[in-house]
């Protein structure tokens, strides 16, 4: 029997085929890609050196989507520079929720990363954070985007009805809008709760 | 061949089988879970409805280990309560990343998850937020929660060293301190920044 014929590879066919398999399964393999695509394992390495490159090609992917403003450098206004970044992020990787763990369990490698990173500790230096103060910064706000991408793919339900919520909680759901608007509320009240604490940590620098 | 012997099944025994499918490969099956544990699938349902229940079950385990202190309601600290229960969250749901977006992606049912909600409703209620807010204000502490539970088990280089940082991105990355203190540092400079924020907020409602 002849073999089938190997389908035209590129990098981007594998990202595309991997990235399914995640929104599918939670993650890939290499021998899973190359079934997937047809191919023998060995072919996928022609065009990338491995899961770690996938991985990363996927995290550029998702950074690409991200409208850099330099305008915000340029005014100084490090607030409106970090409440655009953290919104296109969150939309960027709620897409794909399930690929959220195996990017924080990699090292950034990727240049295109960088670039919103570097507005970050850019518009974070503006503010008048010191450098050890930036990081956490970037984390704290990396950490709730992330969280708030999840939250944004989340079920129409997060909670369930059930007589075990005490009076409180049952307001609180009560009070809910429906998905994505209760996501996107949610997100921006925090946004705005976080910003204002970092104005608040930024103002009172010595 | 007679059939290997069925091993004694516990909703338990399955739980640990299926934590452990997502800590290496980031999901489970009923079918690959069947076979890990070497007996039929139907025998699994004989202890569980299925897989929304596993991923119930498992988010019951990592809330049973949250310590819900009732003493933060009955002294009003609303802030130190939340600060409290936000603390042993992150560390909870730190040994298990990969579970994570199984749970976000899964309506909240177990009655022992809502003894950590309850608590964080009934502090932001003390702390003079609106039923709307008080939702907004759990989702918010949520997200920074699970995304900061990510950044815990992150590897210890969570930024390459690269000429695409720039001076201030290079700058706080040589202010980082190594891991796991990174991860703490910026967890506690991320919690301190919220609460600053939701403190003002609260003071600042009508």
């Amino acid at each position: 029997m002849p073999r089938p014929p190997q389908r035209l590879l590129s990098a981007e066919i594998i990202v595309d085929a991997a990235l399914k398999m995640i929104d599918i399964s939670g993650d890939f393999t290499m021998p899973g890609l190359a079934e997937r695509l047809n191919v023998r394992p060995s072919s996928l390495y022609n065009h990338v050196s491995g899961r770690a490159e996938i991985i990363e090609l996927m995290r550029a992917r998702a950074m690409a989507s991200i409208r850099i403003d330099e305008h915000g450098e340029e005014t100084g206004d490090w607030v409106a520079t970090v409440a655009a970044l953290a919104r296109e992020y969150r939309l960027s990787y709620s897409k794909h929720p399930r690929l959220i763990p195996l990017l924080t369990a990699h090292t950034v490698q990727t240049d295109i990363a960088f670039g919103m990173y570097n507005a970050l500790a850019t518009a974070f230096t503006a503010g008048g954070f010191s450098p050890a103060e930036v990081l956490h910064a970037i984390t704290a706000l990396d950490s709730f985007v992330l969280g708030s991408a999840l939250d944004l793919a989340a079920p129409q339900e997060v909670w369930a009805s059930t007589p075990r919520a005490n009076e409180p909680m049952r307001a609180a759901l009560a009070a809910a809008g429906s998905a994505p608007t209760r996501a996107d509320d949610a997100f921006e009240f925090g946004l705005r709760v976080l910003i204002a604490g970092l104005r608040a940590e930024s103002s009172s620098a010595p």
